[in-house]
C-alpha cells in the first residue's frame, strides 16, 4: 500500500425525507443563496420542498447554472451574493450545480479576479460554507472538494480543488432521482463505473481493502444499474446507486493506490470537440484503453475478470478479453454506445483530438506517467 | 437501505514515517500533552520519534493509562492539563490510551464532576482538540468519537460518544505494530472481525455497498490475519490489517443497516467477571451466538457463507453450519480459543453472567431488540 492522507468532513444526510433536516445544519441567522440549474427542480417539487424546510431562513435564489458550468454565468451569482451579503450557499442539483457552487464559495470572498483561482492557482484563504441537495447521482462532487469550471470566452475548462471546498452537508435522497430521464440515469452509472476503474485498474500494490471496496462498488453498479432503468421508482436500487456514486469519488478507494485518469483526459477532448455527454466519452474510451494497455494493467485486469465478472477461463489472455468485452456490453446494455462510429465520429476526427491533447499537455498520462500521444492514437483508433 | 447520517472529520495520515508530519497538524503555539500507557512506546522508540517530530512544540507527558482506562487515573491527567494550560492532547498508543484521551478532551474544560459526563450524560459543550499516533490496530477508536471508561471505585464500565470527540488526526503507521506480542495481534484481528459481523450479520435491507464493504474487510482479515502472525514485519500485511480495523468501526459499514452488538454485551460480562481479554470473549461468544440466532440471521448467514467463505453446499443448513464452523476455526487458527472451558470457565459460571446482564439492563439486545436473557443463557451454554 502507498502512503496516503484521507480527510473528508462532509456530513451525509441519506434517505427519503432528509431535506426536512437541512435547517438544523445552517448557521444561526444564515443568509442563504439557493443555486440551481434549469427547471427540473421547479417541476418535480424539490425546490418547494427545500424552501419549506427553510421557511424561517432568509433565502435568495440563483438559477441557470448550466451543464459544464461557466465562469460567465457564475460571476452573476458572485455579484448577487456580494450585494445581498449571502453567507451560506445551498446547491440543489447534480454535479454541475455543485461544481459551480464550489466556485462561488471560493469566488465570493476573493479579492482579485476569481478566474485566477483556476487559471493562475491564486491562493484561496477563505470560502463561504455551502451545502447540497443532490438530485443526480454521478460525479461524486457531493462528498469531495473538487470542481471543473468552463470559461466560455476562451473555451477553457479547468479543474480545481481546495481543502475549504468540501460541502458542509449533502442531502442524498434517492427519491429525488426518480424523475431523471433514462439517459441521465445510464450516464450516471457509466460515469461512476469509470471513476472506480480509474482508481482500480492500474497495477497491484497489495491494497486489499481498496481493491475489495472498488470491486464491491462495481458489482453494485452491475447488479443495480440495469434495474434503475427498468424500475425507475425502486427505492433501494436508487439508494444503492446514489451511495455507490458518492463513495466512488470521495477519496476512499483512491487512497493508497495508483490512480490512472487517462480515460477521463481523452474523454474530455471528445466532449470539447464533438459535444458528447461526459459518460458517453468514457464508455467509448475505457474498453479501448484497457485493450491498448492490457500488458501494463495485466495483473489487475485478471483480478477484475475473476472478482467482478466471475470469469474463470483457463487462458489468461482470453479472460482479459472477456472482461473487457463484458465491460463494453454492460455500457451498451444501459443504452450507452461504445464506438465512435455510433456517434457519427470517424477516423478523420482523430488528428484533431490528438492535437487537443498535445495542446493541453496530456502527453504523459496514466498511473505510470507513460501513456503518450502514440497510446492515445491507438486508443482512438481501437474505439472507431 | 435505512436512512442514515454519516459524518467523520478525522484526518488519516497513513503510512511509514508519517509521525514526522504531526507538527503541521497542531495549532500554532500549542501546549501539547502526550498521553500513553506503559513502557512499550519508550522501548520501541515511538515516543522518541514523536518527540523529535514535536521538537519545536511545548510538550508535557502523562503515562500510565491502563488497559480499560480508569476514571481515577485519568483525573490525575485532568489536573496536570489544567495546571499546565494544555490545549492539545496527543494520544500515543492503542484503543485504551485513545479512549482515555477522549475522556480527557471532554473532562478538562468541563466544570462539574467529569464522571457525570458518563454516568449522568451531562452536556458536553466543548472539548480539547486531540490527535493520535496509533500503535495497536483493533478498536477503531482512531477514527470514531466513542470511548469506554471504567470507574474502579464502583466497577462501572461506561461508554460515551460525542460529536466533538473525533480525533483531529490519526497517524496510522503500520511499522509501529511490528513489535506487538502475537497475542495482541491475534486479538486485534478477532476484535476487528467481530466489529464487522455486528454490523453485517443481521437481516438484509438490500444495502449492497455496506454488505460488499463488510465482506471485503472480512476477506482481508481472513487473508492477512494469519500472515501477520507468521511474518510480523510484513509491511503490506500490517497496513491492510490497520486500515481494515479503522474502517470496521468508523461509521461507514454500519450506516444504513441494522446493527446487532449483542456479542459485545455478553463478552463485556465475561471480561468483568473473569478478566478475559475483550477479543477472547468475542471469539467465545460469536460462534455460539450465530448458532442460537441462526433463524433470525438466516439470509445474511447464507450470504456470508457464500461470499466470505466461498461455501456452496447444496443444503442451506449445512452451509450455515459450515460458515459458523469456519469462523470458529479461524479464531482458533489465530491462537484464540473459542470455548469457555479453554479458559477454565465452567457451566457453574453462567448464572452469575446472566445476573450481570440483567443488572445492566441487557435483556432486549440485538438488531431486533428481541434477544433476551433466555437467549443469552443458550449462548453461554453452547459456548461451554
Amino acid at each position: 500500500m502507498q502512503n496516503f492522507t484521507f480527510y473528508n468532513p462532509t456530513r451525509i444526510l441519506f434517505g427519503a425525507g432528509r431535506i426536512a433536516d437541512i435547517a438544523k445544519e445552517l448557521p444561526t441567522n444564515a443568509r442563504v443563496l439557493i443555486t440551481y440549474g434549469g427547471g427540473s427542480i421547479l417541476k418535480n417539487g424539490t425546490l418547494d420542498e427545500v424552501k419549506a424546510a427553510l421557511k424561517d431562513v432568509t433565502v435568495y435564489e440563483f438559477s441557470g447554472i448550466e451543464p459544464n458550468p461557466t465562469y460567465e454565468t457564475l460571476m452573476q451569482a458572485v455579484e448577487l451574493a456580494r450585494r445581498e451579503r449571502i453567507d451560506f450557499l445551498l446547491a440543489v442539483g447534480g454535479g454541475s450545480v455543485l461544481d459551480g457552487t464550489k466556485f462561488l464559495a471560493a469566488a465570493i470572498p476573493f479579492s482579485g479576479d476569481p478566474w485566477d483561482i483556476l487559471a493562475k492557482r491564486a491562493k484561496v484563504s477563505s470560502a463561504l460554507p455551502f451545502g447540497c441537495v443532490l438530485t443526480l447521482s454521478a460525479t461524486g462532487s457531493e462528498m469531495n472538494n473538487g470542481a471543473v469550471i468552463t470559461k466560455r470566452a476562451s473555451d477553457d475548462k479547468l479543474a480545481f480543488a481546495h481543502r475549504l471546498l468540501f460541502p458542509r452537508f449533502s442531502v442524498l435522497d434517492p427519491t429525488k432521482t426518480y424523475t431523471l430521464p433514462p439517459r441521465q440515469v445510464a450516464n450516471g452509472v457509466v460515469d461512476t463505473f469509470v471513476h472506480i476503474t480509474e482508481q482500480y485498474l492500474t497495477f497491484p500494490v497489495d491494497a486489499k481493502v481498496q481493491d475489495r471496496f472498488a470491486e464491491g462498488l462495481l458489482l453494485t453498479l452491475i447488479e443495480d444499474g440495469p434495474k434503475a432503468l427498468q424500475e425507475p421508482q425502486n427505492y433501494d436500487v436508487r439508494a444503492n446507486l446514489m451511495w455507490t456514486a458518492t463513495l466512488a469519488l470521495n477519496g476512499l478507494i483512491g487512497a493508497g493506490v495508483p490512480n490512472d485518469w487517462a480515460t477521463h483526459m481523452l474523454g474530455h477532448e471528445l466532449t470539447a470537440l464533438h459535444g458528447l455527454d461526459h459518460a458517453q466519452t468514457l464508455a467509448i474510451i475505457l474498453p479501448a484503453m484497457l485493450q491498448v494497455r492490457r500488458e501494463e494493467k495485466r495483473a489487475k485486469l485478471l483480478q477484475y475478470a475473476e472478482r467482478v465478472w466471475g470469469l474463470n477461463a483457463a487462458d489468461d489472455d482470453a479472460r482479459i478479453d472477456l472482461a473487457i468485452e463484458h465491460t463494453r456490453l454492460f455500457f451498451e446494455s444501459l443504452g450507452v454506445p461504445t464506438r465512435l462510429s455510433a456517434y457519427g465520429i470517424g477516423k478523420e476526427a482523430i488528428p484533431a483530438l490528438l492535437s487537443q491533447l498535445e495542446r493541453h499537455g496530456m502527453v504523459a498520462l496514466g498511473e505510470q506517467g507513460s501513456f503518450t500521444l502514440e497510446g492515445s492514437r491507438k486508443v482512438f483508433e481501437r474505439a472507431e
